[in-house]
């Protein structure tokens, strides 16, 4: 039997030692685990990152793996604990919006957590997700572990509108660490991207363009990019999240 | 037989390649080991934010677990290299104060760890400490592995102080990464915490406040911290690490 | 049969979610793999500094262990992607210097991978090298992952260069996260380090100074350093990658 594959997604940083209580509770629950660092680095708070990040690699992962989502503004209050299966993974997190790639695809299940008894208000990670997580590690279904919650808030991708004189009209998703603005845009190569002022052909890959140049492409998840060749697009072109993008026909 | 779990808390960052060399070293040492990022983001030698970290995990890890605690400006001096075991656990660092939540807990065991020959004067952490905690992770005992050492030097919490009024003075312990000011205050809800001009009651949880406010409350770790509910407590109220922070009764 | 060793080293940072899906491929293709993280944080396409960091540790793990290297600003281009049998260590990586010091050591072998259709153009990471290195992790042999390439273009450690008057120039090769100065010159302590208008004997280790001096001494891995004890040399000294440093005999 393979180990059970545990990651971990979470806005805490690792130099508090917050993730390392997690990891201490995941291990202590479920010893043969394998705790996979998804990362620790989205933004404070920020649940749309944290939520365009799982959307990238929940899929990835082997059916059976566990995701713990911890990015939780709200913790303590009255927002529901959520574990989730969909699409043969399994997932517990706030009910914010961080979860929804999974609670959008498929016939996903969600159950409400219990908070247990002597649980801190200020840190469900370690006190109710991560004990759940070990559980559903071990085999535990999720329809065990809470009740049925049917009113979930499930904030969606910010969807690209197609206007009348057919082009689309999209925005800035996240600015990557190489700069690269990455769209809610998909298109194939061959079109004309509009953004920041300039008209970009829709690319194949960076080194389709010269050094310092800006170069629009489809990127690895389907969406448009906008980027600078050995450069920082979001830097030298002064554009960042939330900026609008529109999609010209080719 | 669970495979061993071997721990790194760091000041090494990840980005120069030292954390690497020092997971070769354990891995050839322990090929079935478990090894587990607690954190690489330490202030450069900054044994009390180690510490602090340290004492947030180190006994949420099952028995057992070997922790590797290489926060070491003296490296290469006079200082020892010490092996503790301690609740269960083992841990292995320098002598100066970085380990000292398990020296302070229940009866340890303290060994003084020899240097090997062909030991780098500059990096124990891949040629002393990833050697023996690969040993105790193999089960070699902690007295196996040094000469008994009785005169370790231990840092303690700097500890709050009751007045005669009745308030209890103690100080900003540490800034984590939601800027949020946790103290050595140990309180219950219904007193009150006067900080940097400012008097809070101590409330249960963040959402207890409306966004932007501040909020005293009891943290994760039974401490007080000040925090701004989705803000910065110590970029908003200009208090930062070693402040005085007051307790007065409820 | 212990689990088979991946090992990551890349410039994606964590917070994208890039690392994530690797680590997604991985474990799907290899269940049972180790997957460890050597670093994400080397500076965005800096394929020197990656270079450096893999020098340090490639050959500290267990043969049979799997080292997926990947900071690639040509991904999508023309530059081949490799995978190298080395020393009883496997890699995988883009041709362009990043992986000199296995192709450099003992008789490598190499072969360039093909690009299996639908890759992305922007993330080998992920389609091409991932894939590849969990079927190394399986066991297949590296000669049957592509066509053998003997015209790897190996990048070579910058060299220090003796002169007439007995003196070796080199350079400084990295800073490192403590702002010392790693450079690639060798040395025994007895001679001394020019180096930022200063003359600095060379001594064993950073506290054969006092706090706040100047050091030179000879690194972990045989290179000479030089730091300020309890201080950030780089920044006190004003000194950066790329400064010359002349050494004299003692």
């Amino acid at each position: 039997v393979t180990a059970p594959i545990i990651t971990l997604l979470t806005d805490f940083g690792t130099a508090d030692g917050y993730v390392a209580e997690m990891k201490g509770v995941l291990l202590s629950g479920a010893p043969t685990a394998t705790v996979v660092d998804l990362t620790h680095e989205i933004p404070p708070q920020d649940v749309e990152a944290a939520r365009l990040a799982l959307a990238r690699c929940w899929r990835r992962f082997p059916p059976g793996t566990v995701h713990v989502v911890v990015v939780d503004p709200g913790v303590g209050s009255a927002r529901a604990a959520l574990a989730v299966e969909s699409a043969g993974r399994l997932l517990v997190g706030p009910d914010n919006g961080v979860l929804s790639p999974a609670l959008l695809a498929g016939d996903a299940t969600v159950v409400a957590l219990p908070v247990p008894p002597g649980a801190s208000a200020t840190f469900h990670g370690r006190d109710v997700f991560a004990p759940v997580a070990s559980r559903l590690a071990a085999g535990e279904p999720v329809a065990s572990l809470g009740a049925p919650w049917p009113t979930a808030i499930v904030r969606r991708t910010p969807e690209a509108h197609r206007l009348l004189d057919g082009t689309v009209q999209g925005q800035v998703l996240t600015v990557d660490r190489f700069g690269n603005l990455v769209t809610n845009l998909t298109a194939r190569t061959g079109g004309a991207v509009l953004v920041g002022g300039l008209r970009l052909a829709v690319r194949r890959t960076y080194a389709d363009v010269h050094e310092g140049e800006p170069v629009a492409l489809v990127g690895s998840s389907g969406f448009v990019e906008i980027a600078i060749r050995a450069g920082n697009a979001a830097y030298v072109l002064g554009v960042g999240r939330g900026a609008r993008v529109v999609l010209a026909p080719g």
